[in-house]
Formats: structure tokens, C-alpha cells, sequence
């Protein structure tokens, strides 16, 4: 499809649409992140906990398409060596979130790759811009898996003014449709990362019988906490939580955060046991855009309509101006 | 000022802007209330938990200007004959908000006067549609005062879908200026309701040092609890948090909500006991769009600044589009 948008970001990172893919651990594996370049948008892979086996494949079965790789800062900050090998690979951005990454942007910088720095608070914003980091990405509660508490209707305008005119912002979190994109670039922003829209597409690194349970799950059944990584056993910072659909298994813990940390070995071992797709214990990590995801589609179809429904939007909106 | 925006809710409501004051407890009074009309946009009056003698002042204070008047719903039902007190002052629309309202939309209806429901998740704007209302709010967790957890990137398209084109939908959370008004209407909205910046009004009906306090406060020093309404001695229930501004007296309880019952007493008697503007104990009660707020205006230039910025964002949309 050609381009229907034109923004800073599109120009900049020399793109058709301004629509990322969220570095979901994992699920944005290599071919999704292929696909959603290859449909114009820009792919970033999610690298989540920095396994370098898994990276190399990863950036082998895009081929040679232009994707980015994503980290999590403060587990990356942990193998410093990983960073370089990362770089090694000569992809098209980094992106970091959860912690400060002056040290990686650094590194990426004396490389000549552009670097995405996703923040969840204003203060982190100042730090991003600070350490010189190319591109903002405001990422709402809203979203799925890990993030903060502050909302995207009014950390997203603050950062753009933060950021002033030049550096660029993307908004993410609970954004899956041409309104999130259109109201997105009304609020200052550049372009929108999308996750949970992309993690129903028949591309994403996961299972079918997940894929449908997102297209029936609901915004109101999914909660931001700590269990599931209790559960999983990962060492994440206090003030990151995840999002994730709840269920029978997370439910009693959520106002429990006490008798949570003190069960912990017993929570990890239900949990291991379970299947892989039972989700009334596994995590099924979504965001509150699942609402507006009720099929799963093509990684390509999600880009087009996306671009399609903002262009149109965008096109009509001095309808609502007078005169 | 002319009107510069057409939408549902302006035509509607015949009003000149599709900007709503949040009825904003004892602080929107009948004063702002009838300043927000009189601009142009549409002014609700705060009667929070319902004394009937505060509301007659309110409504005398307004005068001739058209305002709604807005409950709390579960402080509200406990006092029944309250209800038709109130709809006997014919408010231009009845606000609800927390709770199951539809005897108090009934009794509402019965008489020709419009209601306006407030929802937090989509499963109750499912509840206000099946109950008849006029009009929904969707509420973001951005905002400040009492609220949910939902974000509203997510929340507010999701609801004017269960909503179809009909019924009426206004913004709220997080929103202080035009580019959360022109984002509102991209995302399905037919208006906005704002709280926070209107508290930072000249009319408002606050202190000049509370006023001046919202003025220097940030986003990111707010979060939801229920430690300023245990403060209070407000009984809540328990899903319903409110977002302050944080201070020494409340962050060491935000983390233990258990800790916090057992010493309701104390905390209640400290809290009494500090001066009202003393807001290193006293809740000041604000939402994330503080960082939007930084000087304190007229209410008529906050409805008059917000929609110039809109419409011209609005105007100007299609320069995103190419061809």
C-alpha cells in the first residue's frame, strides 16, 4: 500500500507508515517483525531478557528486511557484553524501556543507530532526552505487559512538550485502530507502537489457542500487578508491573501483595506445572485495547487498516469545524 | 466567543463549545459552573455527597445560566428523597457518577430532564445504555478525584462502540487543553469534561494557595489511593480510589493498604487536625493533566483557549495525509 500519512518519524526512519510494532518478548519475534516492515510500518523484535542465540535467529529470519531489536534496560544493564553483540548486528534501532539507558544509547550512538527510549513518567522523559536518545516513545498503562501507572491521554502531550519540536515521540498503550492513531498525532505524536493488536495476527510468535483467547478477552478483565512475575520468577523492579488478562489463578493475590511475595515458591511451582495455554493459570499479557481486537489478522491487513482509518479520519476532521 | 466546533453533544445541549466542567466537589460551585455556561461551554455543579442546602446556594449562585448539577450515586441513593429535591431546581442535565443509577435516571427521565452517566469500564457503560441514558462519560484513570483503574485510549473508543451512533459520549482524564479535545473527537468522543484545569481557575472555588499549589504540581506526583478518603472518614467502596497529589502524609501508606484500615483513627485525627491548606497533609485532589496546568486562568479563557487550539488542530489534520 502506498503512503497515505506523512510525519517526522516516517521521514526520519524513511518508512511508508507510521505504525511500530511493540517489542514484545518473543511474540515479536524475526518474521513478525519482518512483516509489519515489509507492510511499510517498522518491526521491531522483542529480546525481553537478552538470549543471544535466540537474537541471532531472530534477526536471521528477517532477512532483509529493516527491523529493530528491543531490550529491557535494567536486565540488559546486567550482561554488558550482550549490548555489543546486539549492536553487532546492525539493526535498524534500539529500543530500551524500564530503567536508564544512557550507558546502551551511548554505545548505539558511537555506532550511528538510532535509538527509541520508551519512558512511563515525565521525569523519565527528561532523563531519555538527557542521555541524547533519538526517538521518545510515551507508553500508557493502558498498555500490556510491563509499564508504569501513568495514563496516555496526559503523559503524551507533556512529553512532546518536553521533548520539544525536534526530538520524536510515539504513543503507545491501549492503542489498536486509526482512532489511536489519529488521536495520537492530535495529542503530539509522531506515529503509535501497537502490541496487543499485533499479538492477534496470524504472524506473531505464539499460539493459536492464545490468539483466540485475546480476541475474547476484554479491557475490563485485565489488571496491572506483580503476580505473574512472581509467578515466572522474574527479579523485576517494584515499580514496573505488567498488565495481563486476570484469572481464577491471579485473582486471590491482586489484594494481597503480602501474602504474595511470602507464597512465592509455591505460586512458581502451580505455575510451572500448568499447560503452556491453560489461562486460567498461565499469564495471557494484553493490554486494555483488547476491546477493540476481535479477529485475528494478518500482521500486514493491521498496518493498512490502521493508515486507512487515521488517513480518514484526519481527512474529515474539519468537519467538525465551523465555517 | 463564537462557536468554532459542531458536534453531537453541542447541538444537542445547544451550547457553543463542546467543553464540560467536571462537577468537581464544592469546588465547581454555582459560580464556575455559571462562568463555564456563560463562555459558552457547559458548567455542572459538584454536590458530591448531596447537602441540600449547599446545592440551593449553588443553583442561586448560577442565576440564569443553564448548569447541570452532578452526584456521587452510591452517597446519593442513601438519601432518596434528595433526588426529586434536586430535579425540582431543573438542572440543564443530571450528572452520575459511581454507582448504579438507574432509579435516579428514571426519576430523571420521568421529569424531561437529561442524564448524564460517568462510567470507568465498558461492562457499566453497557449498565447506562440498558438504563436509557443521554449521555456517557468515559473516565480514564488519568483523571483527578475518585475513579477506576481503565485508561482512556482504550476505554473511550470501546465505549462508543457498545454506544453505536446515538447516544451522546463526552472525554474525561487527563485532558486540559485543545489537543485532548481534538484527540477526544478522533477517538469517537462528541465533547470533553475537565477537572483539573478548571479547578485551576480563577472562579474556582478553592484557595488561591491551593490554586497556586495545582500550578507547580506534575503528573507524576499523583497517584490513586484510598488513603485521603480513610483520611476523611469518606466510606467509599473499595473499587473506587481517588488520585491526589502525593505528600509526606500519604506516600508511606501507599504501599500498605493493611497498615492503613488499622490506623484509620490516627490518620483521621492528624489529617483534622492540619491546617485545610496545608497540602503537606490535606489532599490536594488533582489529576495527570497537572503538567498541562501551570497558570491559573479565567474558566471563560479555559473554554475559549481550549477549542481555538482544537479547531485549529482540527483544520489543520489533513496536512498529515498525502495526495
Amino acid at each position: 500500500m502506498k503512503p497515505l500519512l506523512d510525519t517526522p518519524f516516517t521521514r526520519r526512519f524513511a518508512v511508508s507508515h507510521p505504525v511500530v510494532l511493540a517489542p514484545m518478548d518473543r511474540i515479536s519475534d524475526g518474521h513478525l517483525a519482518a512483516e509489519v516492515s515489509r507492510a511499510g510500518g517498522f518491526g521491531i523484535i522483542g529480546a525481553g531478557y537478552g538470549d543471544l542465540d535466540w537474537i541471532d535467529a531472530a534477526f536471521d529470519a528477517a532477512g532483509d528486511q529493516r527491523v529493530g531489536l528491543g531490550v529491557i534496560t535494567w536486565s540488559i544493564l546486567k550482561k554488558p557484553a550482550l549490548v555489543d553483540r546486539i549492536l553487532d548486528r546492525n539493526p535498524a534501532a534500539l529500543f530500551v524501556s524500564f530503567g536508564d539507558a544512557q550507558p546502551i544509547v551511548k554505545a548505539a550512538r558511537e555506532r550511528g543507530i538510532p535509538t527509541i527510549w520508551q519512558v512511563q513518567r515525565l521525569d523519565q522523559a527528561e532523563q531519555a532526552l538527557k542521555a541524547g536518545t533519538d526517538v521518545l516513545v510515551a507508553q500508557g498503562q493502558e498498555g500490556g505487559g510491563h509499564g508504569m501507572d501513568r495514563g496516555l491521554s496526559a503523559l503524551l502531550p507533556a512529553v512532546r512538550d518536553a521533548a520539544g519540536k525536534e526530538t520524536i515521540v510515539l504513543a503507545a498503550g491501549g492503542l489498536a485502530d486509526g482512532r489511536g492513531l489519529a488521536a495520537a498525532l492530535m495529542l503530539g505524536a509522531d506515529g503509535v507502537m501497537m502490541g496487543t493488536r499485533f499479538w492477534a495476527s496470524v504472524e506473531a510468535n505464539g499460539s493459536e489457542k492464545a490468539k483466540v483467547a485475546l480476541t475474547k478477552a476484554h479491557g475490563d478483565d485485565t489488571a496491572r500487578s506483580s503476580v505473574f512475575d512472581v509467578a515466572r520468577g522474574l527479579d523485576w523492579p517494584s515499580q514496573f508491573t505488567g498488565r495481563v488478562v486476570q484469572n481464577a489463578f491471579s485473582r486471590p493475590w491482586l489484594e494481597d501483595p503480602a501474602g504474595l511475595s511470602g507464597a512465592a515458591h509455591k505460586i512458581q511451582k502451580t505455575y510451572e506445572a500448568a499447560d503452556p495455554d491453560d489461562y486460567s493459570v498461565r499469564a495471557l499479557i494484553a493490554g486494555e485495547s483488547l476491546d477493540l481486537v476481535n479477529t485475528v489478522q494478518p500482521a500486514a491487513r493491521i498496518v493498512e487498516t490502521t493508515v486507512r482509518e487515521a488517513a480518514a479520519l484526519l481527512a474529515r476532521a474539519p468537519d467538525f469545524v465551523i465555517g
